[in-house]
């Protein structure tokens, strides 16, 4: 039976993380709120889900799997079921805490991200909230993002397989979220990006590496994979981006 | 051999949720960094593993772990791995699943809670974002809080086994969690939680329940329990606090 992902449609947001492990598999799945309504899919199915007041467990917010009668929320949470099962995953179950854990601190890194734009209230627009976004965002450009893409550079240097891979010595399930982050930062701040293979080559390295896999060109060059956008987490406000030291 | 458990000294922060589950369990821990420098411990044996330039997947941040040779990162993830060998996981594989997404969405609750003292920058003092930190509670007490409080509610009522706990039929890490959730939010905004208990019985049920467990009553009554303070996660600021509707 396919995979149901759940998440927003018009977005990659955080649901991209999950398809580009399930795209690297060429896994069967449906993206559900891309669906048709006269098929049962669609932006309702997805909210009905999240509405439910019978339902058990049910998830707080998008995204979230379905496996059958599994519902399984939030990012990292999917992966670390699907990693095994979509061959993403270490071999060593002592490697799958070490790739969640990094996982989990990609999902820090990119809520950071989102609060860069949105630094008082996700429930107000941008544009109420601009002048403490611009202060936020310089927080970010000139902190917290080096100290983030500095720990994964670290972290691929000092891998005991080699630097081609987060974990252990096969692509997994963090490579593809790797290659998601840079692309996301590249789109939000081009200016402070700009010396980004030079600061950080291991991690744009895994970027490219990941880029030109069959599977993920594919699907970066088919309508599945839409494109960044404002409404997403990496948004390119130019006010908010620029040229760090 | 013992957990060695490493988290900031002096403040109860992330390092509290990991606390909670080894004292409810009795598990043989080590409080890393508050122990003695003469017997290896203190925040200089942290700093190390978080500065080495030469270990295997050093962590980014604390609290992390330590099993023997295997190093865990990030809350969640440290939970998620300590739940099944300290009895406090769920015995169902799926149910596994379905703790540690919640769990995580606790982890996204201390987030936003941090940020509410914190909207700007997290190497900056309170002080230099407090106008910022007014406008970010406010939202937090207005939108966030009942959020996630509401939905916790949701998740007890809606639980097969019965409102008594989060997942299942039995005590788990999660059900400590929601208690240090209660404990927390009380504690930062005593006026915005004058009505917990009426808002969200089944919360507030499950918080006194794990207070007058026997562990961790003692646990909370002993020197182990640091106080909450202004150096942690939940912070009593009066001005950004406000009795809501």
């Amino acid at each position: 039976m396919a995979y149901e992902l759940y998440y927003w449609d018009g977005l990659q947001g955080r649901g991209e993380f999950v398809r580009l492990a399930l795209e690297e598999a060429q896994a069967d799945y449906v993206d559900v709120a891309r669906g048709e309504k006269s098929a049962g899919l669609g932006i309702g199915a997805m909210i009905s889900e999240l509405d439910s007041r019978s339902g058990a467990y049910p998830p707080f917010a998008p995204p979230f799997l379905k496996d059958g009668d599994l519902l399984i929320p939030q990012t990292a949470n999917i992966l670390f079921y699907l990693g095994p099962k979509l061959s993403l995953a270490p071999r060593d179950e002592g490697l799958r805490y070490v790739a969640n854990g990094l996982q989990m601190t990609i999902v820090d890194l990119v809520a950071e991200v989102h609060d860069t734009h949105h630094p008082i209230a996700s429930g107000l627009y941008y544009e109420d909230q601009k002048h403490e976004a611009k202060a936020r965002a310089a927080d970010f450009l000139a902190h917290r993002m080096p100290k983030f893409l500095g720990y994964f550079e670290r972290v691929l240097a000092q891998n005991p397989s080699g630097a081609q891979h987060m974990v252990g010595d096969a692509l997994t399930y963090v490579d593809l979220s790797i290659f998601q982050i840079v692309e996301g930062l590249r789109y939000a701040f081009p200016k402070a990006t700009n010396h980004l293979a030079e600061r950080y080559p291991h991690v744009c390295a895994l970027h490219d590496a990941v880029a030109v896999r069959p599977n993920i060109a594919a699907y970066l060059a088919s309508p599945r994979r839409l494109p960044f956008n404002e409404t997403g987490i990496f948004r390119h406000y130019p006010e908010l981006d620029h040229a760090t030291r």
